[in-house]
């Protein structure tokens, strides 16, 4: 904490992403650039008229991160076609030195991406890696570290493995290189161990397996998670309540998607598809308080939309005397431009929580996932406007509670 | 009060309605009756969880009221195909005994319906007519009565006329018959003089302007509208709202309406247009927070649909780094199956206010309506969740306050 | 000829459906009925104002045919939920009066569908049953007789095998009872080995493998299929085309639809979803003159529709300068509706054909179906306008052709 | 004919456009422009694979024209926004040395956009000056000419005035200074009168009128027009003869647009919005075979488009058994982008008529317009694959007709 108050300057963030050259991350790094050059308005950023908070400046984060493509950003970022072409010339200086970390590779994990070969290491050394990278990356800025995952989606694994139910078995089985051990859950354990607030925007397994929930809990580092809710979920917990809140009762929600970036194509895997419909399974049923037999989730690799997302859904719904009616959303959106500004602010968010000495699951932050993690695993809610609320509402409530200056910030050691 | 505890059914409560042969209308007694009978479900009333609320029980509601068109409420019903065949044969007996009584006519102020010639009589006779209807009908049912206009859209009036500011003036109007003063406004003082709680489920201009409101707060009658909220304003202030909260900025919203019902037709006429296009302006600015200039709303008259209407929406946002996105909504909706359970909500909640008390502008109830009353005529908030939530928490107040047998209920004089 | 010269009624038509229990079926035999009574126009049956030809008149079709299941019509088409109440109920007397033969069943080609147990007896033994049946019918009606298959989808076969190559070792797979002959296939041979005019709507393999088409050529039998063209692929085959003339470029075209009728429910089975995917596959490419690489069609299994279904395509394009366009189709449809008409003029295409002594593959029927036959396996032409125009051709050449009274009608021998 | 032997580059061709400036003019130009570099294919130009046809190649078109506006093309076209920023940048010095000639002015005419003042002189000193710029143009380029009116859309006329009935009437009219010959008038009368084929791609009356196409056919001067049908149209004249294929009964068809380019924001007037609508109107009854009552076509401004431009069709049909069905489809298509190659191939067949000899309304050219002229005014086909039919019948016959060069070109007198 004194170090804090020493560090020449506090306000600073680091944002260590996994996936950096991902069309997510790029683009949040593109945006952050943007914004800072004063190019580009806070659009799309919901926590921006906000700024009175106790949330760093966005002028004040800058990023670094891990990746199995080795591709300067520039590269990564002229690549996804997120960026409009004058856009991404006008950050081609900042982007063209931003080099990725190698990422930690494990085939046994991998879909839909080349894993050419598995990283060589135990897991220790693996971990111990990843900790003086950030390490090095806080010192670089002169500031704190908060690390988000956008790495593509991992392998589905069987969750009631022992291994993952406590800390101590977690822990033999890191000892033991355990090929249970994913590498999301690797980069999830370095940070928590390491006071390193972690938030996951992928449906991979992190941390929310059970045992890293409660490490993260014992350890007082906010963590949080988990798959971003960006587009087709995001509308369906604004339509579904306000559904329920007339009466209408939904018999069917048919929802299609088409997508054709890496992400997209990664689903085709049936492994990793599996984890996507997963964490949007419950949903439904959780904001209309019934559940809906015919709620079909269909999502599509289609490439000419390339980072453009396109969602249909179709909700047959009865009203009053049993009658039929229809409602169709089409949303025609940009996945990355969705996605990006979220996880900054989750960032933001996760900062805030580890300056106020807030650790362990953020659910606060469950408007921003599709799957939300809860601190003891129940069912979280999934009411967009009520989760809207609860944010509101711990950002007003720090804001009184937090000291005028910037003080009890770090419960991380930086170096 | 000793009064109503005296009466043989204190529980029940008649519903008189302004346009009681209307689509709307036919569609809520059919539905109280098929309840009544146990033949139909209560899918589409808002409140019916809220069983163990201090509201009348649907089976408990009679409905009685006053149409331009003299045929009973089967032939009406029928005319309308709203309701199923099957719906329309089983509640035969009990509609074809309705009959409305003769409504007020005043050519002024009708608008694509017709008004074959103006009622006869002074306005101050008007209102004894009107007056003394509600009390037979008090008498028959042996309860309380509401009154709900549910009659096409008059013709706009210039609501800045001095006539309309005080009730000093409207009184001095009616008792000079002012022709300023339009039939909806007559329904409507009756009702606040006599104590009758009263909903406006219509765009016309009754209960809101400044001299019935003033009434109403004076004699501690409660009142409540305006112009329901039932399709695209419906969606559209469940959208907007969460489109702030993503800082999704929106550059245009064009909505388009295709309806095929007597309402529709009537909207041809310019004048009710402007009363409807009026009531749905402003409603978008409230809920983002800044004005849209491009926002655009037609209502189409396209009789394939008949009582079916269908919205489509288009919405321009731009998101992060200044990037476009669309969304469309497609509503294929049923007006009257939207709008019947919104005014038997309207209608028992007017009552429950009427018994514990609570008099003039009765703004919880905004969530019903596209144009909410305010008390003091200030701009309401549209944002639906928040007006759900509102609703819901006066409902939940008034049950810990309210004694466990409906005690303090009447304010209104049923002989 | 002379025969039919001398039988009572030879304008009569009986058409003998495999899958009489069926939504498509059912609607056929109800509409016809209705049109007989006069009770309905014929909206929807294509070939209606070209009445002047030597068409068989609708109100001399009569129907008979097979089923899996043994509920009367009417029990069959209230399940459906096809017809509207009203029309189901007016023709009650008629649809009660009506149960189909036992259908073939073998377990090794059913697919979503129950077959409890296999029919006994040989192939031979099978098709001399159904010869015997369609006799019994042809004198009962005093009339000639067309088959339609209209059961549900079989499993996929390997087309490749050589008892489907020749007439030769066809019949010789008939004679050892080889389990690759399906029932849709056992009906075709009776068919076309008896000169009784053969109809496939169904995208199942019956007289489309090279044996039996050689087979209806050498006899001169006239045979036409498969796959009814209705929906999502009729609206395809009629924009392609369009977007071609305007030198449109197809980037890409996703085609989702949701249906819930039975025939949805079979396509669950991996199986008879094979084929009905490969039947929609060529078509894209046959209109534009280039294959679309990202070309995705999606049936998806849906309850709440029913028998209605929907089908949302989106098609992207590039224009001039390569710039990116978007069309979106949304076709709320009812599968049956659609489907019952098409069926009935194949029928009496088939049985013109038949009259006029138009044998084997009749080419000009293609606009009716989703996989044309062409007569020597050639790929066919799936554009629906030109499809369209060689129909009417036909028919139109037919009738300057064709002797004024019905002539040289029958092929086939009637007893 | 001479003439045109011994110019030195017989395959060029001019194309003069009246409305230079605007935006799919601009956009003609750069697309153009850009295949002649060699950076632009042939997509969106519907004529481009019959390059083995004696028409002119797009290498070999240059264009000038006239504007209300002096902005050079560079400038127009930036201010479009339709080019992508690296198009426009391609071709900036070709776009920047070209500036419109200042077009005939007349604010009775005007709609929409501003018209400062009148322009000066008579009506037939007006033509001579066009004539004299025409013939300027044609010795520029050593080629032929035609023109082509892409400007705003004119105020509306009353079409059964006298003077636009007999040539005689229309040029005493013209010696008058008639107020009731327009702008649009004069050029097509400029360049019938001099032999320069003229096509007309907007809704403005010009070569449509009786005096115009008379004189047309007396000088054997082609002509063609008139408004382009690029969006809704087309889509409407490719379903509408498609749906009557299926006998399927359209009971309604609403048709909505947003646009927000100069054009759209012309039609905001609604003496133009008259013209357009009125282009639009027959179209349907013409490809139906009967009329529908209910059909609805609506123009909106709506600017967060710019030049894309959103049409949304709602299709009611009714089905066998009278059961309702819907269509809708949404084009999101890009107005300049759709219209630009239309004009373009316009003029490339509007020059091969007039090197073939053929003069008069070149009626094979309807499948490019909204309201297709016809030599005798009687009502025009609609149908869009009949018109794409009977222009690729056209084209085939005229090649087989055509002698292997280039022979007898040029009906029009370049100096």
């Amino acid at each position: 904490m004194t170090k804090n108050q020493t560090t020449p300057s506090p306000e600073r963030l680091g944002i260590a992403i996994v996936g950096l050259g991902g069309a997510v991350a790029t683009t949040a790094v593109a945006g952050t650039e943007l914004i800072r050059m004063g190019d580009q308005d806070t659009t799309g950023l919901p926590l921006a008229e906000f700024d009175h908070l106790d949330l760093v400046d966005y002028e004040q984060i800058y990023f670094r991160g891990w990746d199995l493509f080795e591709d300067d950003l520039y590269a990564a970022a002229a690549n996804h076609r997120v960026l409009r072409a004058d856009q991404l010339e006008s950050i081609k200086p900042a982007l063209t030195g931003m080099r990725p970390w190698k990422a930690i590779s494990n085939r046994n994990y991998c879909e839909g991406v080349v894993c050419e070969e598995d990283s060589k290491g135990t897991h220790r050394e693996l971990i111990q890696t990843i900790v003086d990278q950030i390490h090095e990356f806080a010192g670089e800025i002169g500031g704190r570290v908060v690390v988000i995952n956008l790495a593509s989606t991992e392998h589905a694994i069987d969750i009631s493995d022992d291994i993952y139910q406590s800390v101590t078995a977690f822990e033999r089985a890191l000892d033991e290189n355990n090929t249970g051990i994913s590498p999301a859950m690797l980069y999830a354990y370095a940070c928590i161990q390491e006071g390193i607030p972690y938030g996951n925007f992928t449906p991979s397994r992190a941390a929310d397996i059970p045992a890293l929930r409660k490490l993260a809990a014992e350890k007082n580092v906010p963590v949080a998670g988990k798959d971003g809710k960006t587009g087709q979920t995001y509308i369906k917990t604004v339509l579904a309540p306000a559904l329920r809140a007339r009466a209408l009762k939904v018999r069917g929600w048919f929802s299609t998607n088409i997508l054709g970036n890496r992400d997209g194509e990664a689903l085709r895997k049936p492994g990793s598809l599996q984890n996507k419909i997963g964490t949007k399974g419950d949903v439904l049923a959780n904001c209309l308080g019934y559940p809906v037999e015919d709620h079909v989730v269909k999502i599509n690799y289609y490439r000419p939309r390339g980072d453009d997302k396109e969602a249909w859904d179709n909700i047959d719904v009865d009203g009053f005397l049993g009658q039929p009616m229809q409602i169709k959303v089409n949303f025609l959106c940009k996945d990355s431009i969705l996605a990006a500004p979220l996880a900054i602010e989750i960032a933001r968010c996760l900062d805030l929580a580890g300056r106020t000495g807030r650790g362990g699951v953020v659910e606060e932050l469950g408007v921003f996932f599709k799957a939300p993690m809860t601190s003891d695993g129940r069912e979280p809610n999934h009411n967009f406007t009520e989760q809207h609320i609860a944010l509101m509402q711990w950002l007003e409530d720090d804001r009184q509670a937090a000291p005028a200056t910037a003080g009890p910030q770090a419960s991380q050691s930086v170096a």
